[in-house]
């Protein structure tokens, strides 16, 4: 892959600017948290395992001008950073785990010098990366299994390279069985309301040279009952305990069309998305995002009446019994979840 | 309702130009049949029933300027206009119905002097518009029952004034439960590609005072699992024999959520649109529209890489055991479908 979503360069996060997409592949640097974490907000840098590393490489552009050298102020400090990068967005369990991998670090380290932490931290964020990359190649190699020689796959979002460093997940699953020499048939939902499958996933699939149709995420229902899709995969924001996945709103829409259709869906996300700590979906935080997504257009052309009504969450939760398996870097997880999802975070294989 | 989509005024057909909705509420005069087909295409004039009024009213346009005097000339010109009206949209029954009314007055009228059948053409289009007022006015009679005080509804596209005369089908029914007292909250889906849901229903709704909210087609599927939709009421553009229903791109989607969350889905439709020749939904033709809608919003903005491919079906089609009934103007008709809607053709009651 010859793009990277997010790097570090420059004493700053380089990051593609995803707001400006399909139009213009533009790179910029943040130097600064207050940057970063607006960027995070707009999405101009977005998907849960980018968020993962940007979280981690954001503590480190927090702390880097911290003046004092001593571990309780710096400590304040860490904690004040952590939690204002938490409140950036709240549905992708990643992006804590990245501020949490960054703090851990700190905090094992916590009688080394004040400079020495500090680039304890900035490693870490680089080391999130290079796992990234690892762990999407892996989560590509277990998931290409699960696609024929002329598959025909529906997606939605953006699981690809600019949600992650640079493979992504579900798409990565799609760019493994490509690598291998199956052809694969990619649908994409445009996905309402900021479009992440048209200026996203169809940009990064046809630059990989892989066959991208587009489609109105109201098309699905038609393309299954006309028998045009194999599989769907999705990524995932934040998955409980159980196994219940959030991710972009429109998932679950589409996993009970699965259902219906008798058709399989499968998520495909690193194993840094599940969050142990919620039993299921229903504990899941939901972002609420403004309502000029809807109203208007890409924030720009009006096509709502002034003054509507609109209720615009950002994610939704498709229950555990609608997904045929969870493609993971550690392997791929079936039902029953709960046992299997315990198991692989006992270090079980499970495939 | 004080607005009236579709009038005959100064000798031409006065539309609502549809596609300067919301910003702007613009009737435009169409003297010739093909700006008339051409306003149909382009969706300046849409939805099923009002498309039955065009129709004959266009076929007045196509003959009213035929120099002759002899039925087998004038009879061959109907009919060549009949062919070039339908070739405007092939799935709203209504069109082909309207077509076929004002076809038959003429026959039925063949040995009165050409100028005289013109005048039969023109008073059959007018007084489809009449049925068509009437039609939906029973339709919102009969549906409003279905709708209790409080009901949460869901919509999809614009089933509305916009699609009709002056009241609508789906919408046809909420208005009329609002004019019984009753508190309604609406939900309209904005409906890709063409955002008929937050363009028309949105707009036509709050003008007429119903507490109205907009959401992305994507977010239907999470009302549905939060609770917030105790029944989903949508168009229809062609009913085969057995029930199957084609409507928007994005209705059987709501349908199969229907069934999953178990809610009730309603089509609101006039008898019209019943096509006796099509005993199931497998035989309705799907109209398939351009890349553009979808690639670009409203046409304009672009939001999809150049060369992106796209499929574009305008439709879809519910299957008949999805549907909880059909309301229409001669009553609700339940299942078992084959059985009941061929009982309201032999003019039986239904409700």
């Amino acid at each position: 892959m010859n793009i990277r979503t997010i790097d570090w360069k420059n004493n700053s996060v380089r990051i593609i600017d995803q707001t400006k997409l399909p139009q213009k592949l533009v790179y910029i640097d943040i130097g600064r948290l207050e940057g970063l974490c607006r960027a995070i907000k707009i999405l101009q840098v977005r998907g849960a395992p980018a968020l993962g590393a940007a979280a981690a490489l954001g503590v480190y552009l927090g702390i880097r001008n911290y003046p004092g050298s001593d571990w309780p102020g710096f400590s304040r400090k860490l904690k004040a950073v952590a939690k204002y990068i938490a409140g950036s967005r709240p549905t992708a369990r990643n992006l804590f785990w990245g501020i949490e991998r960054a703090c851990a670090v700190a905090l094992k380290n916590n009688k080394q010098p004040i400079s020495k932490i500090k680039r304890i931290i900035l490693a870490e964020g680089k080391k999130i990366m290079r796992e990234d990359a690892s762990s999407c190649r892996k989560i590509g190699f277990y998931g290409a299994k699960l696609l024929k020689h002329n598959s025909r796959v529906l997606t939605i979002c953006n699981a690809g390279i600019l949600a992650t460093i640079d493979y992504g997940t579900a798409l990565g699953v799609i760019y493994s069985a490509c690598a291998q020499g199956k052809k694969i048939k990619v649908f994409s939902c445009e996905t309402r309301p900021l479009l992440q499958g048209s200026r996203l996933s169809a940009w990064e699939l046809n630059r990989q040279g892989v066959d991208i149709t587009m489609i109105a995420d109201n098309t699905a229902a038609h393309l299954m009952a006309e028998g045009k899709v194999d599989l769907v995969i999705a990524g995932a924001d934040r998955i409980a305990a159980n196994g219940d996945s959030a991710n972009k709103i429109g998932t679950s829409n589409l996993a009970i069309l699965c259902k219906y259709h008798k058709i399989p869906f499968y998520i495909a996300a690193p194993i840094s998305t599940f969050d142990f700590s919620i039993k299921s979906g229903k504990g899941i935080k939901i972002e609420m995002r403004n309502s000029g997504e809807v109203t208007r257009i890409l924030l720009k052309k009006e096509i709502a009446p002034p003054g509507a009504n609109v209720l615009n969450p950002a994610f939704d939760v498709t229950a555990n019994h609608l997904i045929s398996a969870i493609i993971t870097d550690k392997g791929i997880i079936r039902p029953p979840y709960i046992r299997n999802i315990s198991k692989i975070f006992k270090g079980n294989k499970c495939v």
